[in-house]
């Protein structure tokens, strides 16, 4: 294996073949995916760095990684200095630091199919102003020179049945038709993985954690579609399934499929299709409408049986959380268990369930200080033990085949200090307000953040995340469009008001950085409520995850009546919906964590 | 007096004349201020319309005025439907109607000095699609067939010495010049008239309830300013006040000026700013850099000086506003006071102070129903007693010379039922919650207005309007950037994080439609919190107005101990304050109201 500087060598050598002058690595895949395939992580190849966000420009006599906040110490520890300077976004952006580094006249590559419309526009302008040009390549220059780069998945596709989906395929391409209708226009591209996946009543197992599949579709007015995926993917069991409405064509015919569309209006999501869809659709002459993918509403609301399967997986995942937390409070004090013990030990118990397709993510497993690095993913290097007196935060999730779950427990290993105990139960007053929040039709989740800080604020404490995101169904376990955080860091479409049947997370926190973490987290579900006297249509929230609340960590006195009466009443559901699934010394120690305080 | 028919008969006329097809009609003036003087209030002589906000679209077949919900009545009742049609927005806009209506191929003409330019693209993209034409007049052509048009006033300008200014206007354009040293610009244009005022540290009495004189202004990079202002208006103080940094010009003068940028770069506000100075600049060849207009925020922290004249001004207030509570108090159930008696009286008490230059808007006034409408204004025809069993909302406001105030007080008339008393104590809650927040630096208003809601919310309930908005320094009542409002209705620049120095609205309410309204609207000052062991630098608020909330409509038992707390040192704080400015019965009354419950 090549070192990496002979691998940034060798790219350079590369780019001087091909007459470039520099270029932009980021860490995606052509359908804008957040987690990617292996066979797209050319960032790590490149530089070495295994964060889950971060971006590279690479120039003759420079080179420069861009990450944030989260991985400011993790880059310097995986990208040598020596050939690579580190950026902090969003303090800087690459075409912010091309602007100030770019040689003048330089032609810096682009690869097409790894960028928005948008981010070429401004990398462009950025660039022009510099008296440079921003250059689409058409074989990414990584490719040629990454020898082993490991090819795409050729995982089959499976069928997502319509007793677990809600609703059938044929039936969402005729809504999406009947949009295509509303916005006069003659065809959707989806490029979003998720998407398609949602709207095919597909999945797939080319990403880790999130249960897609490589593709591309077109859905027509007429309701027909075209699926673009490998050949080999397609077992006879998806080709039934899909039936005549689906044209099936290869992966690679997606690009030239999109030249047909002379003088048809396209609608295409600036947001999740990359910019060569829209040069290709340029070129083809097509009038393009630059839309939110229809699914991605649809996909966020959820339907009844999408409801009722995340319930039937909440209450299994509940008691393999219980159980864990027992085995926790069993074992840890002997002082031989660890961080990638305990998260061995959580997975284990999933695996047990025959619904299981995968984990959603992989489990933050955090000891001590490591719990209050946010996005930690613990390793031989870093794991430390569940040592007497600290906390132990355990963030974790799986993809069973009827809904995604995604859970935070924080538990004393011992006994918890005043402070943490404090600490804690401020997070779950948060917690706790955001749970039982009513709220008009029309309220986006942005007016309900602060909600879940106000207890930390009130003590000058905060936190450096959002409180919630969506979850999908047997889905991404972060999706779209619906949000719980700041204002400041809403993302274009992370506004829009929040809807009976979206699922989103509750998950207020707080770091205490170089001594622990906590979080407490559940799914919940918007819901209508119904208030004697109201007047106005309103929301809640209903609470979908069961597990205790460590009682340890919470000081009574600082609950209002009310709160408490939250806890209890949880603690009681927690203990009818899971505890039927629990036998022996894991329900004796459920009835006692469940009991009222 | 022509009728409003013959008006538009002769618009028509006019426009023919001039070979155009239509009018459009905004209600603003060439500083897009939203007060205007009577000279400016084209949209009223048009149609009859006597709201504060709206506008009009004259075509040759067709008339339309647009005014949003708080109008929908009136502008029926005041507009006559055999000339014009009504539509509402935002749920159509002048652009979108025309897009409608518009004849093919017609020539629609609009005042450049009374639109933005986002406004006049927008506009002319949607004729465009119509096959239409947005064509900028010269002179307006209302102006032309309004005979008896007011004057512009004539109105002195009067100092604004430093003791209340709190810094010197040639500081301020140190200031200025700073920033354009900063952002590679020549030259500053202030349009607004607030920003103008504060700037120069004058006053003026053009407008009604908003100090300010009808003005143009460049600030250079060299500190130096053009000042364009009625030669008539500056008197030989203000001429000396100014001095040598400032060259005076007729008001007339300003467009020309602009054609001295050749090259230059010139700051230019979108927001504040009309079309016709980017159209002036952009035919002088000048490089324009869009940015927000310089004084925005600084004139939005206030300074130590400007702080304590906040102050004084509502000791003075808050004792008026006792004596006028008592007096309600004392004259109401004798059934004689009605809504223009009681502003009346209101207004009396609060010109015995010498300090006071005007009102700070027209004081809303309501009894019963009335109440219920949040922007109303009291007439002979709508005018109501004071009944018993009703409550009375008044809020109203003074421009005293060293600051500018602004209460609502919401009090009942006998004995109020037990909905009033639950509602106005939610309303208090949601009060309390917003006076008692502490945030980080950085926290946006529209992240606390929830804050003020959540008590309502829990009832079903909820107000159709902003929970508070920015006040000046004896300048607009109305001021941004920041205010507190839900993140649905965030103008542009309406997201600017709250700072230490910043005064601005606390007025949660609730309307119930034809029966009494309610609101409590105290002005709040952003200021630095310190907390044992915080972690961020915090920011809350300290409460600046001091006047008794009536006590006969709170429900003890829905206070929680802090809630009520606050509440009764409040009280303590009033009695405190203003006490001293009282005598007599008026004293009595105020210690009872102020007593602890």
């Amino acid at each position: 294996m090549s070192s990496y500087a002979d691998r940034l060598a060798a790219l350079r050598e590369q780019l001087k073949s091909e007459k470039l002058d520099g270029f932009v690595v980021p860490l995606t895949d052509e359908h804008m995916s957040e987690y990617v395939g292996s066979y797209a992580q050319r960032l790590q190849w490149l530089t070495g760095f295994k964060g889950s966000a971060g971006s590279a420009v690479v120039l003759p006599e420079q080179a420069a990684i861009f990450v944030d906040g989260r991985y400011t110490l993790q880059v310097r520890q995986q990208v040598s200095a020596d050939d690579w300077s580190y950026q902090s976004v969003p303090e800087t952006s690459v075409a912010d630091w091309l602007k100030d580094h770019a040689p003048k006249g330089a032609r810096i590559g682009y690869d097409p199919w790894l960028h928005t419309r948008d981010w070429v526009k401004k990398a462009k302008e950025a660039l022009a102003s510099r008296g440079a040009e921003l250059v689409p390549v058409g074989e990414n220059p990584i490719d040629k020179i990454w020898i082993d780069r490991p090819e795409a998945s050729k995982a089959k596709l499976v069928v997502q049945p319509d007793n677990y989906a809600g609703k059938g395929a044929a039936e969402k391409r005729t809504d999406i038709a009947e949009w295509l209708e509303k916005h006069d226009a003659d065809a959707a591209v989806l490029s979003a993985l998720d998407s398609i996946a949602w709207a095919f009543n597909v999945r797939g197992q080319d990403v880790t954690h999130t249960p897609v599949a490589l593709a591309y579709a077109i859905v027509n007015k007429d309701g027909t579609a075209d699926l673009f995926v490998a050949d080999e993917k397609v077992g006879p069991d998806v080709r039934q399934h899909l039936g005549n409405g689906v044209r099936l064509h290869d992966r690679y015919a997606f690009e030239g499929a999109l030249s047909g569309f002379k003088d048809k209006t396209v609608a295409v999501d600036p947001e999740r299709a990359v910019s060569a869809i829209f040069d290709a659709l340029d070129k083809a002459g097509a009038k393009i409408l630059p839309l939110r993918d229809p699914v991605v509403l649809p996909k966020a609301l959820k339907n009844k049986v999408e409801i009722a399967g995340q319930q039937a997986a909440q209450t299994r995942d509940g008691a393999v959380i219980a159980r864990f937390l027992h085995w926790i409070d069993e074992e840890a004090p002997k002082g031989e268990v660890d961080e990638l013990g305990a998260s061995d030990k959580l997975e284990g118990l999933r695996r047990e369930n025959p619904e299981l397709r995968d984990l959603s993510f992989d489990s933050i497993s955090g000891a001590g200080p490591n719990g209050a690095i946010v996005h930690y993913k613990s390793s031989e290097k870093t794991n430390r033990k569940l040592e007497t007196g600290t906390l132990y935060l355990i963030d974790s999730g799986g993809q069973y085949v009827d809904g995604t779950t995604d859970i935070t427990r924080t538990v004393p290993i011992g006994e918890p200090t005043d402070e943490m105990r404090d600490r804690f139960t401020r997070v779950l007053k948060g917690h706790i307000a955001v749970a039982t929040a009513v709220f008009p039709k029309g309220t986006r989740g942005t007016q309900l953040d602060s909600f879940a800080r106000r207890p930390l604020w009130d003590a000058g404490l905060d936190y450096a995340h959002g409180t919630g995101h969506g979850v999908g169904s047997f889905l991404a376990v972060h999706e779209g469009p619906q949000r719980i955080a700041p204002v400041t860091s809403s993302q274009s479409g992370g506004d829009e008001p929040l809807q009976a049947g979206m699922i989103i997370s509750n998950e207020p926190g707080y770091y205490k950085t170089g001594e622990y973490g906590i979080r407490i987290e559940n799914l919940v579900l918007v819901v209508d409520v119904h208030i004697d006297g109201e007047e106005k249509e309103m929301l809640g929230f209903e609470t979908l995850t069961f597990a205790p609340i460590d009682r340890r960590l919470i000081v009574k006195d600082m609950l209002s009546p009310k709160e408490l009466a939250w806890l209890n009443t949880y603690h009681r559901q927690v203990l009818e919906k899971i505890g039927p699934n629990l036998t022996g010394s894991d329900r004796a120690w459920l009835e006692q964590a469940c009991a009222p305080i």
